[in-house]
């Protein structure tokens, strides 16, 4: 079938090599054309088994190879500036997972870049839009049936954080989730930031300020405060619930099944993100894919990446600093609504 | 990609639709390569819009179209065992609609096509064994930390029941799906059946029984009950309960986002079984492609499917006579387990 | 005061003693006057602190003794019989712990000779109807909203059973209060009775038929199941749910603490019945205290405490023969509704 | 019996005339024996139908009616303080409704008498510490299962505000409540208040600043949130989770009955303090009651009342300024520990 979308993806670490595998086994209309990451034997590991793919050290060759149309960026942060350039600089419809550039300067070259062209290449990875929950909360919003939203109240926990996490990684990697989601949400910008800082946890690493409780205030004068809690112990917890002037709504006490024992009735909680959003992942390369196949491209746009970088370092100031920083934008390009749907 | 698995959709009604639907834009590693349907017309319509698919008003012509390499069986349960006996004459993988064929006697016939073959071809379309919250329970039971399964008690409720559903309908058409659970969570033969009739409610229509309450006994004395009311009026609920010597274990009250209103704290419930187990209808399909490609059959097999007639002709008398009836099985074929897997 | 109702307690044991802590810290307006038991140390020791008791050996003796206006029967089954004539030879009202008479033989006399009085002066220790849960349900039921109901599920768990359970105490010890319950939730009589036995957990004693699973008719085409499992291991448990025509309510799966850890989100289970209807047992009591001091006699009457014994009394035949039993019901007198509210 | 608690009430209002039916018709081994309002129809209107009570306008004319030993000051707050030192001038146990007294200055003065007498007098009304989950919370808490406390997340919805309520009595009189469970709970001063003012919801009556969200620091670095919404519009709901170093608990979410139509899965909200809290109430009487007849006062202490006192006029602080403002609490008399039990 000469109609699936080859895809080119750069970086074959943990999440690119699960990126490969799903185009493969789990999104239909696309297939891994080339797989690009500075450790080779790394991108022919992840590239095995998988027919007419050529392995790359250099991501502008992998974008060179044949039967190319699309590209996934799954390499790490720092390289994602570069990548979407080339990939603008060729046409290609581009999937670049998170943080989009980790500084904001370097992700308003990539709006001023992109706006250059006068038309989208890029779907940021903000995979939250593609959950089940997510969508029937926002929906729900939409619909207006509860009225105007004053405020989300979020949960962000996870068993433990990885070697090398810092405190300022709870906010500009962590909570950059909620900040996607909340302006998604909420149809609104994000103005200013306030972290509190509780004692920390004697399970989290020494010097670490874990849990951490981050305070947004909006265009429109909601608040959204965030727990987020890397090292709970206990497991990957993502709730938001909106409360809003008609009623109020909660999601993520999803419980499936409950096991009543001598211990009590106990229901699973999830201890990973790609348990939890395993489905929102497939979801979000499937949109991805269908968009490209149909040439357009929709989802997260680089202005949710650029505003989310600006968000995340106004955050880490507030965290620094113990006070409440305002956000500041610089304009927005016509090609961008304010959120993007 | 030449590997695709080219599939010969047998129906283009509701189900079948859904399949093709399924197959083009969910599916990894397939592709529709024909169409067949006595009504040309839905044939035609329900391929439109996909390449090197032909259309067909004859079964047979479809299972010779060039890049057949599957068959998928969702026409009405009576052009079944021709279906199946063709796609057998051909080696053809085969996954088939539910139900497999709709007299035990029938069934018994494609057992022993089967078996005379010595090796599998069919996968019948039992979708809960491929849902997230069935398989966790089935793992539960299977890991033993609860012990013995002493009980199920099942809910199997609709909204409404369609045109011309008759009482006998609610135990071969709905609770023909317990039957098969049951068997599958428990793995352990039915034996015998009882069926209560509740004073029908004025919800249904004039004449049927319903709901029903029907009542299992299994080869090592576990009981299984099903309420089923198919004219609830209030949604598609699927539950089941494993009550065991350590615990049980409740599946299908699932709450994914609770509401709260000035009436009280709302939990949407799914109105639709396609909505509820969309998920399921996908991963059978894509569990059923994966192991076509890899040359394997897996999944429920045919013993299964003869199975379930001869429980839900047994279940039918049962509701008509008043009385317990016992289920009276065929000796079963070396190629089958006793319960698959 | 003068006005405290003077009670005299008949039998000293585990629920006599917790009935007497009862009248003098928990409920209004009552005191104990009298405490009668064969055992006339344990009467001692139960009216130990408390001033004004006079404690007898003969039940008898203490409704006569001074200052006895109410009588209050814990003493076991055997001797409620004689009691409850004594009380109402005397004109006292009376609460009667359960069963009223163990058998439906001696339950009638008890019937005649209330009705021949020509008054209630009997309450009869159905404590569910003073269950917060449970008269919300009734009310539900009641409003009329849900439409007529159509099937009641339910579950009686404990964790374990006492020495010398028997397999006919399921039936006509546990099961008595769903027996009550059903009736008082449907206002409808039970007419024929059915019992299930799935094999025996071996976390039951040797020999009893533990769990039950009991399906009751009633008089206007209702189906009332109900798993009787007394010795599930893992909690006290009581649940019901009933099924209407325009929807369902379910009630006992109360969750007030949510702990959620590294083993999962759980919840606790109640682990005895003490618990988990404390509030019940309260409210009983409070209830019979205050009408009677109101001259007055309100409550689960001597007729619901006659039909509990001749239900119960088909159950246990329907255990034995593993067929469906009929109840038959003695006229009822006019002194009482078909099911008292 | 001679030995009922005679109890005076002074003022008979709302909640005055509650508790005196709670006296008279819930609690064990009280009466009452006097009341007083200055409303002298009022008072008697509240006494009707009980022997043995005097009616006064006078508060000190009610402690020195006959009968009385104990005191239960249910007036409007700024009679507390005259009330309070009568009752200490007399000996008498008093039960004082909260506030203690409205200012932290008459607080303070309540603090120094009650140390000057050298032994307590006096349990203040914060009847969240009898509420059933609250205090499994406090002991799940306390058992240290779950580690050290980091965060007590708060939620306090009401359906809508009485005439009069002003934006300080969101701190001082809603959220007084938290104040007192957030340092019961923790064993924990609060050290400093923050208050946030999302955009006003418009269900709320013109320039009350409603929702609030209103953080606390504790002494040891906790962090205690609070949303306070008193125009909700959808129901009374008190819900708190716990999040510390080894899990989380959450209260608040209590469902006892589930009703499924076809409007979905409902569960009823609480619509009032009186209906969420009734048995709390019930149990800080009973407490209070039999603490008194045995000669000890329990319970929260005067300075529980006089920190609330401090920690809300904070609060109001921060509210109208917008800024972080510490908590200034005098020392503490040896009388009290730092957070009664």
């Amino acid at each position: 079938m000469g109609d699936l979308l080859g895809v080119a993806v750069l970086g074959a670490g943990h999440m690119g090599a699960d990126h490969i595998r799903r185009l493969d086994r789990v999104v239909s209309g696309a297939r891994v054309a080339a797989v690009a990451d500075p450790d080779l034997d790394r991108a022919r590991e992840a590239a095995a088994g998988l027919a007419g793919v050529s392995v790359h050290a250099d991501p502008a060759a992998a974008l060179d190879a044949p039967d190319v149309a699309a590209v996934l960026i799954a390499s790490p942060g720092p390289a994602h500036e570069e990548a979407l350039l080339a990939a603008f600089a060729r046409g290609l419809p581009v999937l670049c997972e998170k943080p989009m550039v980790p500084d904001s300067t370097g992700a308003l070259r990539i709006v001023e870049a992109e706006a250059g062209l006068g038309r989208r290449l890029a779907q940021i990875g903000f995979m939250r839009r593609y959950d089940a929950e997510y969508r029937r909360l926002k929906a729900l919003l939409d619909g207006g049936g509860l009225g105007r939203p004053l405020m989300l109240h979020c949960t962000h926990r996870n068993v433990s954080s990885p070697a090398g996490f810092t405190s300022a990684m709870l906010i500009n990697s962590s909570v950059s989730h909620e900040i996607d989601a909340a302006r998604w949400l909420l149809g609104q910008e994000l103005t200013a930031v306030t972290v509190l800082r509780p004692t920390a946890s004697t399970g989290a690493p020494e010097g670490l300020a874990d849990p951490q409780f981050v305070l947004f205030e909006t265009e429109r004068g909601a608040l959204v405060d965030v727990e987020v809690f890397v090292n709970s112990g206990f497991g990957y917890q993502v709730r938001c619930e909106a409360v809003c002037e008609a009623g109020s709504a909660r999601i993520g006490d999803d419980h499936t099944m409950v096991v009543t024992t001598r211990d009590g009735a106990r229901e699973e909680v999830a201890q990973d993100y790609l348990v939890r959003f395993a489905d929102a992942y497939d979801r979000e390369l499937q949109a991805w894919v269908d968009a490209a196949r149909r040439g357009e491209v929709t989802g997260p746009d680089v202005w949710d990446g650029y505003t989310a970088s600006v968000v995340a370092e106004a955050g880490v100031r507030a965290l620094e600093t113990g006070r409440r920083v305002a956000v500041d934008l610089a304009p927005r390009p016509d090609l961008y609504t304010a959120v993007s749907r």
